[in-house]
């Protein structure tokens, strides 16, 4: 049986998330290579030090470069701010660590780029944490999709929607600000795409337009200060098949807390899902007597794999941290040589690349081929 | 009390509708207007001496000219297809006879202009049957629009599915011939820009993009014959109040029968709805103790007028039909000068203009400005 | 084509639903025999005259008597206050008109038994207004029982339950007191049984658990007065059929407002259904790949006849007030001798005994067996 | 920072489910007191090594017993089948280990009696594994229910349902002879009652009604016979506050998968819930305008604690395992000395003794009294 050192850096929402998940993974899946969670990084050195004891690393660290020289480690989780994302996950290649990184690669184009390069170069796993593609409903969706069961793959209406930003009197912060991106389409449009992308439906050319739900806030000073982001972003898109759809992001959308709509017509079915309901799938099939067909609610189950790692029983329901553990067998899956499921920096770049094709257009207001609009990105 | 007759032009799926709800109108309204069912048209003379006799007409006629000239007839409702619809309505004008005509008004908008012109100089009064803005559950939308209880609207979503075209081995009809129009842009884009229209929202920049699900079907004969019309729509608007939203028009979306999801998000709530669960209406408001927000499910009830007229009882339903019945009685009311909620041959050619305005953007797959897109028209 | 003269007592709630679809029964089914409505009667005779014009009945009268001896009239519908049932309809059946009576019979058991053998002298047609069961989507279930497409019925959970008695500070009315019979029992035991009948599952046991939410209200000088009726009831039963069951009776169920709630367990699937959504069916079927296996939600359609008279596209919805309409169609079917699907005093007797029996099992806490209890009754 | 060794019995559905639990739990919850994984006990001794690994126990045994004497152990989960529990718990509460004990505690009451004797006389900490009692969604309800939210509690709807008895054509297993208890009432009975006694709600009086399904299975040789236990149980009930209520539970109800049903009926409002949607709650409030009334969804939050120490986000769902990972975080509670929200033996009894008392009342085919009846149990 295998090992493999794990380091992790950041210990906040993903963070966290990375560490249950590396700590879960060989209980729920057993497994040939099993992680060794080595050590923990986190600026605030104290923090990295308890947090490490909570997560089961057998170190802790207040400066990530420690990982880079340490042999009993082979993969780096990061999961810090997008824009540290580049220089760890370079330095981390160049040092001859996989590297897990969370989503959107970088800010830039050109700094994924670079990371994509850097990964190139090194011979070394990538991969991101797309972890909404991991639900084993998504996966029955692709399997069914692969087998034609709904038949030609018509449009695609993709929803992700929250409403952390949803609130005016809430004050500028720094998702307000240029900085930090285009808003809801680094946000969102890269989930969003990254589930197409695992369901092998590919865009070609898109039509974008970003919107300003509050055109400003409030700074701390109680002073009206320009937001610089779209909070909100529709996409209508044309398929390398033929088909067609649209994306509509929306951080400000009152009342969404997680949800991720799907609806997919082919032509002989459909397909609905939505994240805020994760362990149930809707699919109509165009066949039989009339008066019986309707969309049939199929309650996640073990016959959906790996549901079945998790619980024995239909029906009773994983959870988003679950994904993670999914999300991280496959990885070790990866590692291993076997077939895996996941988005690398290759696929990833190409994710991000549709996202500023999409910015592109918006600042045409034009349909915009992406793959012409990528290679002079 | 007063009485008015009443002409109807047609026995089809709108015909049946309409003489359904003028037989019903007193009945649940009582009023002080009542309809006097004088005469049924319907080319099959046949057929309309025996649905005259189920519907309750006095007489029947296989020519609706009959009727002009009959001084018994103060009314005319128009349900045949569409493209007799400027005919008939601009003779009835003519005639001096008030007019109730299917949506949309004509498959052409120099048609349209003219019946509205014929309707200005007639001093008649107009209606259009745009019964989903009935819903007395459309009205408590608009309501608690007008009341700033969902703030400001910053987002509106409208889509309108059904599968009657979904199938491909249906063969070409009438409706793939671009005699019959654009195409879903025509059948759902009116409706749902009338609930735009009746929620007080208006739309002023349109970037609209059709598309084909089946290039061609086989006609009678076998052989394969290219599509003229697109069943499916999707448009991206800017509106007047400074919000936005989008368009998305389905009639091959296998699975949906009649949908009519409305998704409107506002700087203090939301609204949620779909015309398949007609009597139910989904409210949150970002109010009070985070741990009790979520979307109220509101039963239509009898504090939902004018509910109250069919049923005493709160959530026994109400059904499509009714919501004709609703129409009819607001007519009655507009003929009685008071106060009513409908779409007259003016805000009804607005509708109008804006498919066609949509039509011209995907035309020129750009943005179009509606206001002088239409002065060109 | 045949006439049949229609006289109708009761202008209230369900005076005027009748008076609805007798007046809608031949515009949605044409039909040979045609309604014609003859007389209203209401105590008050103004009102009686206003609302004849209403909902279209040539003539009106402040005494139901003077339609006994009007030849013109050949049906009587019943709707006014329970008590009055009885003399009502047997005076009618003794004047050669055949009787329309809303549900329930009567108050007493005896007096629904006069009501019957008066029928049974008269060799008139005798109907009860169990609307419900006229549903499209409840024959639907009914074909799907007796085609044994889950099985064997094992288990039938029943659930009718709305608000209006909920408030604990409403005065003491009448339905709180014993002259208004058992209280949840007679409300809502007898529309339940009477789905149960209409698919043709028979309870032969009854064990019957009535409770008082409330032990007192207030009455209008403000003093506390004992309930005497029970506004909730619960009823576990045994089917002939080797199944069993229960009831669960609310009128004091805060929230619910048309529910009447049913699951089916069949040996091979189950069937689920909720008034409150009475153009949904939700069917599982225990085949093919477990992977796809869930509840399948139908939606009302064509397929579901009648609903095909009312609306010729699926999806778009039935109402409360349309079942009343099937009702009266399927009287005006029996009458001329066709099959129907209708509760008569018949089996309405059983329906009402069955009520009695569980009554006396709540007194007796115990389980009655009922065919025994109804013979000593 | 203190330290508890584990030790774990049974590697199946349960066992896995304690292992993920105690390995996850610091993770998730930090907290002073640190499980430390010791013991893994399977009777298959290669299994226990292997799974040990995974699980990230330190060693691992073919016999229980051997954890009795290590002194590095002070906490023993028991998830074994039923009929060992009572063995396993009393040697080590006698050898002085706290016990952790899925439910129910034992087949027979007696047995369950000494184990409550074991407990008590070793002065050790005892803990039943009833987890759904742990969705923080059922910690909002019972704070509701204790701040008079929705008034008194008058009525108590609870249904659980599976279907995996529920193929005819299954074999005659372990569970369908009388050694393995009741059927439904011990598999779902003691679930229902534990969400009972967390929401602080009392059963006094009991009327229970057992049946079976299918009379007779085939076994393994394809000879008809006898199936021994009730696969479904109804149960009526009063509470000590007043109310009352149902227990349905069926484990052959095709097409339910996990799905417990609890309805709530207050003087003031209601509360639904459904186990297969375990991150949704729907109440009604009667207040406020009739027009704006309706079940308000709530989506699991962090404003429901404990879910905010899994996701910093509302709406992205807990799974059924994250259940027991609060579960294990309020035993380590508990053993510090903190309030905790548990069932002990003490109140595990009452459970089951409530299920004794359930059957007693099927044989007499009575209503009994609980309170009496465990007296001479």
């Amino acid at each position: 049986m295998g090992k493999i050192g794990v380091g992790l850096i950041g210990t906040g929402y993903m963070g966290k998330c990375h560490a249950l998940a590396w700590n879960a993974v060989s209980g729920v899946f057993g497994g040939e290579l099993k992680p060794e969670l080595v050590t923990l990084a986190e600026v605030n050195e104290e923090l990295a030090a308890a947090r490490a004891q909570d997560f089961g690393f057998a170190r802790s660290t207040g400066d990530w470069r420690d990982m880079l020289s340490d042999p009993d480690i082979q993969i780096i989780s990061i999961t810090t701010p997008n824009q540290f994302h580049p220089q760890m996950a370079i330095e981390a290649l160049e040092a001859g660590k996989h590297v897990y990184c969370e989503k959107p690669m970088a800010p830039s184009f050109t700094d994924a780029q670079k990371m994509l390069e850097a990964a190139r170069k090194s011979g070394k796993k990538t991969f991101l944490g797309y972890n909404y593609i991991q639900n084993p409903l998504m996966r029955r969706i692709r399997d069914m999709l692969s087998a034609g069961e709904i038949g030609d793959v018509l449009q695609v209406r993709l929803e992700m929607d929250e409403d952390f930003m949803a609130n005016p009197d809430d004050i500028w912060s720094i998702k307000s600000g240029a900085a930090s991106g285009y808003g809801a389409l680094d946000d969102f449009g890269v989930h969003t795409i990254s589930l197409l992308v695992a369901l092998d439906l590919h865009i070609e050319k898109v039509m974008c337009h970003m919107t300003k739900p509050y055109a400003s806030r409030k700074d701390c000073a109680g002073n009206q200060k320009s937001v610089e982001t779209y909070d909100a972003a529709t996409v209508m898109f044309e398929l390398s098949n033929g088909g067609n759809g649209t994306l509509q992001l929306n951080r400000s959308a009152w009342g969404r807390k997680g949800r991720i709509a799907i609806q997919i017509f082919g032509s002989k079915g459909s397909i609905v899902y939505d994240q805020e309901r994760m362990n149930e799938l809707k699919v109509y099939k165009a066949q039989g007597n009339t008066a019986e067909q309707g969309y049939t609610t199929i309650l996640a189950a073990p016959a959906h794999p790996p549901y079945d790692r998790f619980i024995p029983a239909p029906g009773h329901g994983l959870g988003f941290n679950d994904l993670k553990i999914i999300e991280v067998n496959e990885i070790l899956m990866s590692l291993q040589g076997h077939k895996s499921h996941l988005i690398d920096f290759e696929k990833g770049i190409s994710i991000e690349g549709l996202v500023h094709a999409m910015a592109l257009s918006h600042d045409q207001a034009a349909w915009v081929d992406v793959a012409p609009a990528l290679q002079t990105a």
